[in-house]
């Protein structure tokens, strides 16, 4: 499987032109769009949240992800393998939370970077002309067309472990921040948008209206409001600051 | 093939995150998106809207139904055949139309509630821990994981065969109801938005600007507008009310 | 692989359910969504638009075009072959440069009409219903199911070889003429929005908030604005005039 995580929106023809790569390339693997609205041109805030969703990744899976501000400068394109799966994107620390979190459990990380040139590359579009068409050699079992470096060459050890941010804001206005809840006692309270907010089980265990933070179902620390949208209500964007009091 | 309704809207993880189990554990069986935008939170109106789509899943294809409001309440997650196909998801009236369309026709309907969990089952995410497996199985020709119910149980006996309610507005501002217009004659007119609208064919049938109601390509009565948007012009939101007229 | 082009948006059930059809008719054939946002009912902005992305679509595929505003009319159902790819869409001028293009490098051009039809056609929804089912037929490598017809009839002669109008402002706010950047010196500029724009290579090349123009990935005059909106700060959308002075 190929698992997309771009910052290419969702019209367009980027994901398309992508995915006509990839099919071509490797027929028979299967592309699922993870996510393709991950925080536009930062791939630290985006780092939180994949290390929050690569699991939808398999085994041996492919994570394609393109957010790459610097696309047509002299960073380089990354493969990364952790967690037994294939890492493929810009070495800009996109990949730095996913190479942590499986070092903490003592996987072994290791990391290329991509050799390989095609014939024709754009300025603009490496997501499509360079980054898919290893991803797919990957997904097919071919090996790293690239150069093994250091990992702590490609890791970014300044970086905290859990991130005090927004990291997204879902389709029903909730909150996702770079926290994950397991990190954080019952009685921790989170500041953002200038308020106070308490943890709860779901959001039932609130009153109509009323903010609640909680573990979501990937185990980030998430801010929603009981029958209401969080980003609205708090005020809050992709970026904006959360801090962990009480 | 699975199909999908849900109301997980376009963008994040949700979707993708059920696909890439759909496929982990049926890689061959193609997914079709059918409805990500579905009411959200309101499986009454979706039901009426599933009642005239379904028709999307061949014969022993599986609808993936997620419009699930009591999701870590008590409500039971169902199985239901009818017409010859399989529909998964939560036990809230989201098939009830479908089963009475089915069981109008004298086709046989039945129903399971599935007692199968899985080992990680989140407060939040059915549609991903519990429902996508089970629909995935199903595609596969594996038996139910679950325990016939008699179809009373999971019945709306007391909804009407037709919702007099938008239930959903299109990309191009048209406005679907919940009436299907072979229930309606020709002479009849719509109320709604404070308006009374008359049937035509076709757009094209009256002035530029005008609004008119047809039966469109699912057989439901639908609310435009000749080059225009019905529903900023009518000022109508899904669960509005439209009355039938004259 | 059938490559989809259409205006049916995002949302909703269209796309879904032509997939549906697809992939009942044609199992085995992957299907990828290129643009579902084109210029919604105005078949020519989309040609030039077509024009520059058709190279998705690998030899021998398909792609499936869909913007009718005819539907319902007797505009005819169309089958193209231009560039050992196939094309199927209803006769308004989308395929127009697509021929062109392909008879300038001195490919042969076949066309047909589809003589083929369901046994239930919508007045609306000939996506679905016919033209879905003969992509399918020919990603399988059936013949035509139709009548040749000389090109010319299908042609639109007097249409310029390069647009000077917006054809698509992607998710970015970048706005795409339908103009080939190869056409145009270094030197040129182009006026929009009340502005005149020099050409630069890159996005980095000009002052933050600055607006440019260049090549983009696929060969297309596109303008930007440097870590800007071009759409908003322009003031464009699709259709609007853009000239080329200096």
């Amino acid at each position: 499987m190929i698992v997309l995580f771009t910052d290419f929106g969702l019209t367009g023809p980027y994901t398309g032109q992508m995915k006509a790569v990839l099919i071509r390339h490797a027929p028979a693997i299967p592309v699922v769009d993870l996510f393709a609205d991950a925080p536009a041109f930062q791939p630290r805030l985006a780092a939180y949240l994949l290390g929050a969703y690569f699991g939808a990744v398999p085994r041996d899976g492919v994570l394609l992800g393109v957010i790459d501000p610097g696309v047509g400068t002299d960073r380089l394109p990354l493969v990364v393998r952790a967690d037994g799966r294939w890492y493929v994107g810009p070495d800009n620390g996109l990949f730095e939370l996913v190479m942590r979190r499986a070092a903490a459990v003592e996987e072994a990380v290791e990391a290329w970077t991509i050799d390989w040139r095609p014939e024709r590359l754009s300025a603009s579009f490496h997501g499509r002309d360079l980054f898919a068409p290893v991803a797919a050699r990957l997904a097919l079992g071919e090996p790293v067309p690239g150069t093994p470096v250091p990992v702590e060459r490609v890791r970014r050890p300044d970086w905290p472990d859990d991130l005090g941010r927004v990291v997204y804001v879902d389709v029903y206005g909730n909150v996702l921040t770079g926290l994950r809840a397991a990190a954080l006692g019952d009685e921790v309270e989170l500041e953002a948008g200038g308020r106070r907010i308490t943890r709860a089980r779901t959001f039932g265990d609130v009153p109509v209206g009323q903010a609640l933070w909680y573990e979501n179902s990937n185990g980030l620390a998430e801010i929603a409001v009981n029958q209401g949208r969080a980003d609205s209500l708090l005020g809050l964007v992709v970026g904006d600051e959360v801090r962990i009091v009480g």
